[in-house]
């Protein structure tokens, strides 16, 4: 039995593209339903009624709410997003929450108005018993991405953060590091928490080791900046920085070349996400998370929840992996 | 009079929230509604008939097709438009067409049948007559952003490219070059074009000028790599380089290091675009493009159009600003 989608290759075309020839709604050029209709013909096509009924109910649009956009690792987990929707006939509104809750709730009622079919959001200060009342009040399924909250039914895709940041402090272990400082992000942020105790985990024990070695920051360049500088006016002697993003690990480079203290030479820097080494000068170590993968998959489920498959609100955790570049002498 | 922005104000939720309680659509929470409703009364407020029917048959959406929102100018462009959508109660549908007419073509299908308001483009492939047929085919409004045809009756917000350039080209000169090389963007953006005319203009009855100063590339840091490797073996005394975008002077920069080529010492660097500069150490000098502005001017174009206010489909330019750093000897 040929698909949509049989239709839509033979075709070349969306299957979005096919659905509206169908349902004879909305702008196709003429040429473009003259193909879709041989195509149709050649492969003995018979549109579903539940397919047609659902696909004129639906809006076939889904929300991606993100703090900013501006933040590399959004614009990457957002191509996924966009990339995997385009392929399945739908579209993604993107919001920028600035974190602010009273943000993201505002455009979380507008959604609503708008009957989209799924919201993925990427909030670190949404609460869960808010997002299972939205659920339940607006039946518009909802996919968290880059958190999660252990124990409550909230569909999850989130890298694990513990181990990555595990490796990237024995990487500076194995890299001679005699000396580690961590610049950490927000607390409320679960992945910088996470991040953060694997590093205490790893040194709390070290002869070494006293808690102001840790720099609370944001994960922003800026931040970076700032961090390392307090950072070395504590400790000078500091051999190994273990950034808790790549943008803060970018800041801490930029001050350091400033400074003329050598990296690697004087002090080793690792940073997590592996979204903006291709930027830096030299190149950055780094753990990557699969962005693009978290995307793809978060997705994926939202579709299959909208097509009403029957899929449990798991965590999806995915590996992370080493990097190592000239920053901590590889 | 109050108007629904002033009713919006004083009961801190959005003008979408307020039309939402006034069209009892959509999901609100209750104590939201109150706050509405008391806000209306404070003001006396009278919703006018036509702004309902208005707010009712709009989608209040708008979409913007980029080709690749992983390329560093389009979150910020993506940025502008968002925030001065949801300001004026909009959303905003993002589409990655990786360039693609093909894929253009699609999503200006999917987008008629949706029934968004307005069309963002980010084009360079797309041809004016296309896009004018849209409008008339669709009756939805379409704002070119980074890229114009002089003469066509089509609204188009972009920066003064020439004069960046010239600026870049001056500035190196200024700063002691005496053999300075283009690495260009694809020949067919308006603007890669613009930035490559402005170089030949300054340089060509240089002494020192040959043709194959120029190296044809693509807007990647890959491309930038590639391009100075190439430009070293034909002209190993090349002191200056104006690279066509922020990316590729970060490829270049990232292959001179790693050569040993000393920036700004022995060539001095400078890109376009003013988005890529954070991440690069050193810091990278470039030409500023008012991204945020024309994205935001942009998008209140397109909101008056879509009002149905008499606007002239004008071309905006933008001015430019040279920031010079530590890749000029600044």
């Amino acid at each position: 039995m040929a698909t949509i989608r049989d239709v839509s290759k033979l075709a070349g075309v969306s299957v979005a593209t096919v659905s509206r020839v169908l349902n004879k709604s909305g702008y196709v050029h003429k040429s473009t339903i003259e193909a879709v209709e041989k195509a149709m013909q050649t492969l003995q096509y018979k549109p579903s009624h539940i397919a047609r009924s659902l696909a004129g109910k639906r809006t076939a649009t889904v929300a991606l709410i993100v703090p900013n956009i501006l933040n590399p690792f959004f614009p990457l987990l957002a191509r996924a997003i966009e990339d995997t929707a385009q392929e399945n006939g739908f579209s993604v509104l993107l919001c920028n929450s600035d974190s602010s809750t009273e943000k993201e709730r505002q455009y979380m009622e507008v959604l609503a108005t708008k009957q989209v079919d799924g919201l993925l959001l990427a909030s670190y200060t949404a609460r869960p018993e808010e997002l299972s009342a939205f659920e339940r009040d607006s039946s518009i399924p909802v996919v968290l991405v880059d958190n999660c909250f252990p124990g409550q039914p909230i569909a999850s895709f989130i890298a694990r953060h513990r181990e990555g940041a595990r490796m990237a402090v024995r990487h500076l272990t194995a890299q001679g590091c005699r000396k580690i400082a961590h610049i950490s992000g927000p607390p409320h942020v679960f992945a910088a928490h996470e991040r953060r105790l694997a590093y205490e985990e790893l040194c709390q024990d070290q002869p070494w080791y006293t808690p102001d070695l840790i720099v609370q920051s944001d994960y922003m360049i800026s931040g970076g900046e700032l961090a390392v500088k307090q950072l070395l006016s504590r400790h000078p002697d500091v051999d190994g920085v273990f950034a808790g993003n790549d943008l803060l690990a970018v800041g801490a480079m930029r001050v350091l070349y400033a400074m003329g203290v050598h990296v690697p030479g004087q002090i080793k820097l690792i940073g997590f996400d592996g979204v903006a080494v291709d930027y830096a000068v030299p190149g950055l170590s780094t753990v990557v998370q699969p962005v693009y993968e978290i995307g793809t998959q978060a997705m994926r489920h939202l579709l299959a929840r909208i097509r009403g498959e029957s899929v449990a609100p798991e965590i999806r955790e995915f590996d992370t992996r080493l990097a190592s570049a000239a920053s901590t002498g590889c």
